[in-house]
């Protein structure tokens, strides 16, 4: 493999090994990896989540072959979003209430999705310091944020992971937002109950909660309500609470909860779990949670098609500058946005 | 002209006495129609929206030259965007507000967006009895929303409406939302200042103002504030100032005002007229009024190479039908979405 301009591509090093690798594992077929998926064992889930994430032709078709065998097998779990304001501590609270549910013999997978990673290559959950506890649960299952790709991608990636960890028996899948940008948007999309992080002061104004995303929260979490903060984060839970009353809720039928949470002192972890438990149960009568999953089914798959289409269309290098070209000129008023379009369809 | 499986189309009875006056006035160049529309004529400026709202190849390659000649005079308006909770008496306000500023010697264009009209193909604004008296002041110009259409086309005809409404000399320009769904967004995408009126009787919920609207506005009337219903309504106003100290901002710098007004009575539109101004010169200092009309600009342009990819996506009816069948075997869990999208463009 060779990219434009005969430049060596980036991980040519690790190129033969890795190889080497695949094809020992090739004998492994997608109906035996599925089986040993079934039995929960981590081994397999791993192995099949980097499938997953293979860009090879070959191993998207064997990733795509798994995945058919293993719908039967997903869904059946809780499927939680989480994101926060920053500094609200996501990590240390995820950690807490994955440990709390691990212990009460819960299986508990969490997952990221990270849109920043597609720009920096980077992977803020592969940091090996966070979540130490959780990560070494014999019940919990932490998978870094896909490292690269388009948005698309990523969502793709993370969306597919948490299909394989429910067949796996993970019956508790937290996702967490990292990063900037549409993480948030990305997420509610495919959780059943979407959790809000947020700290003491909101005040005058909510202190760093993004535009929209107020509205998007089945529950709000006041975090690190311990020590002095007790009574200030009840104070700004009442708060949030009066504020509630003037949003319509996320989920028709549904008003959003708060809740002062300590993970560092471990309170008020429980009563999310049964708000949680208290929505999936009230939501499964007025079937609510299946028209959601059916909905998110649907958005995932239009929104798939969109996204590709796109990614086509700015594919090539000459159509990006082309682009660039003509937006020059239309700020400039030197064209108008409708010729412009004209012209590049014509092209 | 036939549509498929011969069937004549909608208007087939008018398509004769239509080619007819087209051709009457093809001798007219779109230079010619420019020089007319600078003038302020508004039989030239009716043409020229006419000529934008055309299907036909050689009209569209008219309206183009028309508008690229006309855009170095587009541009200095105040392009106010309207929206209200349903009841909220928008027309009536838009023809007081209207006829206070024609009094005033201002030329004022009434426009509308509304995606809703793509479905019915109706249009409210065309509803005569609408804005009676603004209608008939010299200084009004009143447009129905583009009456047919998909939403990126009556989208853009608004658009280019308005900059068409620039070039003859109007110098307010008011956009309303029509109907239901995405018109808000597309009407904040066009706006320098956006305008949401409500009603009185916030009290628990904000009544009827649909999710993430509040945080578009930069302007919000309490309508209706006369007779017994001056109190409640300063009480409101009250309320969602409280309210919207939480919220950030939709423009930076500027915090969105709250205007109890009567139409009815006359009162409180002096007041929204002199905060908009206020706006428009405080942003202008910051460089925030040039910098989101180049921000609306690029967007639009982006926005119409989405479309135009997604609209020629789904065009044929083939298409559709591929799409659903494989949506339907994605929701019975036959199909993976990657494996459905794979399928799609590799066919």
């Amino acid at each position: 493999m060779r990219t434009e301009g005969g430049i060596p591509p980036h991980d040519g090093m690790s190129a033969g090994p890795r190889k080497r690798f695949v094809k020992k594992r090739r004998p492994v077929s997608a109906a035996d990896l599925a089986k040993e998926i079934r039995t929960g064992s981590r081994l397999a889930l791993a192995k099949g989540i980097t499938l997953l994430e293979s860009r090879s032709p070959e191993d998207r078709k064997d990733s795509q072959e798994l995945l058919l065998g293993l719908l039967p097998d997903s869904g059946n779990s809780v499927r939680i979003g989480i994101t926060g304001v920053p500094g609200a501590g996501k990590s240390t609270f995820i950690e807490s209430f994955g440990l709390m549910l691990a212990e009460a013999g819960h299986k508990v997978a969490v997952l990221a999705i990270d849109p920043s990673s597609t720009v920096t290559g980077g992977s803020i959950l592969g940091d090996k310091t966070r979540m130490e506890e959780l990560s070494r649960h014999p019940n919990a299952f932490i998978r870094p944020s896909p490292s690269s790709g388009t948005l698309g991608g990523v969502h793709r990636k993370t969306r597919e992971t948490m299909l394989l960890c429910e067949a796996a028996g993970y019956d508790v899948i937290l996702i967490e937002t990292v990063g900037v940008g549409q993480s948030e948007t990305a997420v509610r999309g495919m959780a059943d109950f979407f959790l809000l992080l947020v700290l003491t002061g909101a005040g005058d104004e909510l202190q760093g909660v993004k535009k929209g995303i107020m509205e998007l929260a089945d529950g709000i979490i006041v975090h690190k309500a311990d020590g002095d903060n007790v009574t200030p984060a009840k104070r700004t839970a009442r708060e949030y609470k009066q504020f509630l009353r003037m949003l319509q809720p996320a989920t028709p039928g549904w008003q959003t909860t708060v809740h002062p949470v300590s993970s560092f002192a471990g309170t008020g972890l429980e009563d999310v779990w049964e708000t949680i438990l208290g929505f999936r149960d009230s939501m499964s009568v007025s079937g609510e949670w299946d028209k959601r999953r059916r909905e998110q089914l649907k958005a995932w798959f239009r929104q798939s098609i969109e996204d590709r289409l796109i990614e086509s269309f700015y594919a090539s290098e000459g159509r990006k500058n082309e682009v660039e070209r003509l937006e020059g000129k239309i700020l400039d008023g030197r064209l108008t946005v409708t010729a412009a379009v004209e012209e590049l369809f014509r092209g």
